[in-house]
């Protein structure tokens, strides 16, 4: 095969505070599919066009964050190798049963330099966009526009220290590789790397940040720049709090808007971005620049931006 | 005919610190086609799809800002009367000969209660937009693809005192209507009007504000919110600075941009809004809601947007 | 007042062959919003972001196409003084009693030389885009989501005879100004006139066609052109018989698509244009290249545009 | 790695007519970058984006078409890995020396039951796309806005016979899948094979047709709808022979349109399209509903699409 190893962001567990007022808001503002509830009380979300059962998963909590970012891996003879190659690498696994999440299979957990925890896993059930797998039609109303409506979660930014050894390890032993990287302002230290397993732009990134296993942001796909300001119409309407409104980043390309959920984890919505290959050098921000790196129109280094986790 | 009397915003002549800075920024990153250069020293511009021979000239000077607004209004009669109707109305006026400003008849200027000068003309040359009057493209690569590119100078926001007379002035004289409008705090003054002589949401506007004859902005219409992000683009590539990353208005709904050139001269490159008609009730903005009027997606009522004129 | 006389499109009342299949079109796939049903089995329609109560009725009849199609004038003094404009022009009219039309005044309706009826009135009641007169949301997902949710009614295409006669009325007597024009085969006779009584490029428009009295589209305005992708992917899901697919017109510059309601009434949901004033010359466009002012993209005569009408 | 054997589709030669007619063509209206020119006369470009330093190769013949196509592979191994493969599976192999195509290395030729000639390679020159890697502008005025300008050559559409042994060939042997595929009027055949090799919903695309090796189109990659209406603008501006004009597809849900070059190689200029994974299960279409796979717009059945190639 072509594609390998590990295929995609899979799913996130965010942790939030009222679970009725994150209901509202993923169902109605973010516009997720809920496809399901488990009998510890956890909900399941998809973007509309994912083909699998869920790719986030909330659960009410004391504190907001994340709990664990899961990678989909090609199948399940990957997912043993990968757990091999990981404790190969003096990295400890756990293994969580087959349905401990919905219609999910057996999960390999290990927790990342940056004191964040990933899962691996190999199957999970297909629920389908609802258009069906034979003549289907392009979108369906019904999902597509319910809130903002991602098609789908696409990658999550985490903050934590050590990013250098996260970035070994998804090197190394996941099949990433670094597709755009962040000096810090010593010019020696990198202060973000970005890094996909395909040919996104990105499938996770991390910043360095002395608190471990901080979660900066959930972004989730929209198809267009106008559906950016869609996302910012619907933002607007049900007063969002909003971190940076619509622009360009430098890094990636992709267009963007940044914004909290009650529970006080950032989201994004975004869109556009370009397609690198693993041929293809990474590309650098030098600190000076990095404000255009963040916020290409103006350059500005949002403050609340570089600073708030949850 | 079924318009009349002041048909759309013909002109503003706008001040600037350095001529050739700003001839830089007009030609190459706002991207106006130049027409003109007078034997005075002011420079003439207009977006690529107006047909009159001008809609922006800039001159040196040594404080930034605008020295007068012009209207076109139907034809010479037309000019002649409203010159009565003003002089019947109290407003003083002056007559600058035609030929003052390159390609442009007689016009007829006067000072508004918030000390700005305005000026009616009737006749300027039509140039065209290069694609003449028989089978015509659509558009012109050469000219709606350099720099920013605006299709027109669209309209003003001129700050100042006594907006409430300026506000009777263009409706009781000059045919005007206000199509929105903003409470002050104290929910009894008003704070800002839109108002239109067409079915545009906005051919200029006026903010309460202590100093005369200030300008906000010059405000020039693009195509599509993707040419806003083009716009931003570019901004970014000439780190133009920035006072309001894209965004929705909820004043008017246009789609928006607002920077300063090189001068200090506030300019918007906006997109969308409607279509209001003279039967239209105009629509009030509270001021508790006006962040949401400002910046439909933040709700933040951006000091700076607020304060710094030219 | 700036804007005066006849002031926009403001109705059509259109013949169905099937009411149940019109209503469910109407309703879900072009997506009006539905404002009354009066004591004849008439349906009222409008765009979602229309003040007035409608702008589309629909009747069933044993043949499709156009009753009438009336005009919003300035006010009932502007009302009186055009059919008196009418009749010394030698134009008979007839007073179409208040109320006849739900919400809507009284109506002065009159034979064009192409044997169109046409009506002017001057009061029709506001209902508005439900956003309401203060502080409003820029949109409504309700309204502006459901089926292709054009904005409003924009103008019409009629084909009959004699429209040299009815572009000099139009002109003479109403107060339109013609925007573009097309000649005919032998270069000398026009084929077609694109009027505007605004600074729309066309409120209305007539092709010579030997029979009176014909239909030829409807013209829906969208917000932009992925709104006319996304009208394109409705009427692919709805199987909605189409003349044209997306494509930019040469004439006016829109961009649009073509399609027939279940009784064969062609309807265009179109975008873009441009903005012309009184002063500007016509465009005129020459038979042999008319072919790229009716498709701009292919330079396509389509057969079925050119001579299907209801 | 998680992106391993072939990674994407690197360069097609293509036969034209008129070699200064086509260089003209590629050079300002579909607005390719012109990279250089080698001792037999072949003229190389590449899409803005794209870092190798060519994607198209033309060349002057007496008939029009392709005259083969490559992909990229991870490396060398990976190449020698691939060949042994393409032996052992019956295929015979060609090598074609480093440098026979400017700034490439070694390819390894062979043909496919549909006749076609496809190359593998592991190496060529990285030209960047000007912005640099170090800070980038996320595009380039200059390349990026002269004539169509696509981000990329994407893919391409072959017909030719035993389109069932190339799909066996290209999922068993270099890793490809299928992704969606159509039936064949009787229900039992398949008449076309969309396949991946990434998550792109297709790398390349087979029609079962009886004359061998032929070339339907070549697809270029677009940011947006927007940027097809702007390709659609210059294709009429330029009166360049349109096949489809702007629609979505049913199959892959791109947004495109088809036109010839001035020898009659067919090329599309597409957006959009979803990303599937190798979990995926293809989609199906059946015949009856082809129409919208093909035209999701219209559905209509496109005579001179299905039968006309190079």
């Amino acid at each position: 095969m072509a594609m390998t190893g590990v295929l995609r962001p899979g799913h996130a567990q965010i942790r939030v505070l009222d679970l009725e007022e994150a209901l509202h808001f993923y169902r109605n503002v973010l516009g997720l599919v809920e496809t399901g509830k488990d009998a510890t009380g956890r909900h399941y979300f998809k973007g509309w066009d994912e083909r699998d059962h869920h790719s986030v998963i909330i659960r009410q909590a004391d504190r907001a964050g994340i709990d664990f970012f899961g990678f989909r891996v090609l199948d399940v003879a990957t997912l043993n190798q990968l757990e091999k190659d990981l404790n190969a690498y003096g990295v400890k696994t756990e293994r969580i049963p087959a349905g401990e999440l919905l219609e999910t299979g057996e999960r390999v957990r290990f927790q990342a330099p940056t004191g964040h925890f990933f899962e691996l896993y190999a199957e999970k059930t297909h629920v389908g966009n609802g258009s069906g797998l034979v003549n289907p039609a392009p979108w369906n109303p019904k999902t597509a526009e319910h809130g903002i409506a991602p098609i789908r979660m696409d990658h999550c930014l985490l903050y934590g220290p050590n990013i250098q050894a996260n970035k070994d390890l998804f090197t190394k032993v996941l099949g990433f590789r670094v597709v755009e990287y962040v000096m810090a302002p010593d010019g020696e230290h990198t202060a973000a790397f970005f890094m996909s397993c395909s040919h996104k732009a990105h499938d996770i990134a991390f910043v360095e940040h002395p608190e471990p296993g901080k979660l900066h942001h959930i972004s989730y796909r929209l198809e267009s720049w106008e559906r950016v300001l869609r996302a910012a119409d619907i933002i607007g309407m049900n007063k969002v709090p909003v971190d940076i409104s619509p622009t360009r980043h430098g890094v990636t390309r992709g267009t963007t808007i940044y914004a909290w959920d009650p529970s006080g984890n950032r989201f994004e919505t975004f869109c556009g971005s370009y397609e690198p290959y693993p041929d293809w050098e990474p590309i650098k921000w030098t600190f000076d620049e990095f404000g255009y790196g963040l916020d290409h129109t103006t350059g500005k280094l949002h403050e609340s931006f570089l600073t708030i986790v949850s």
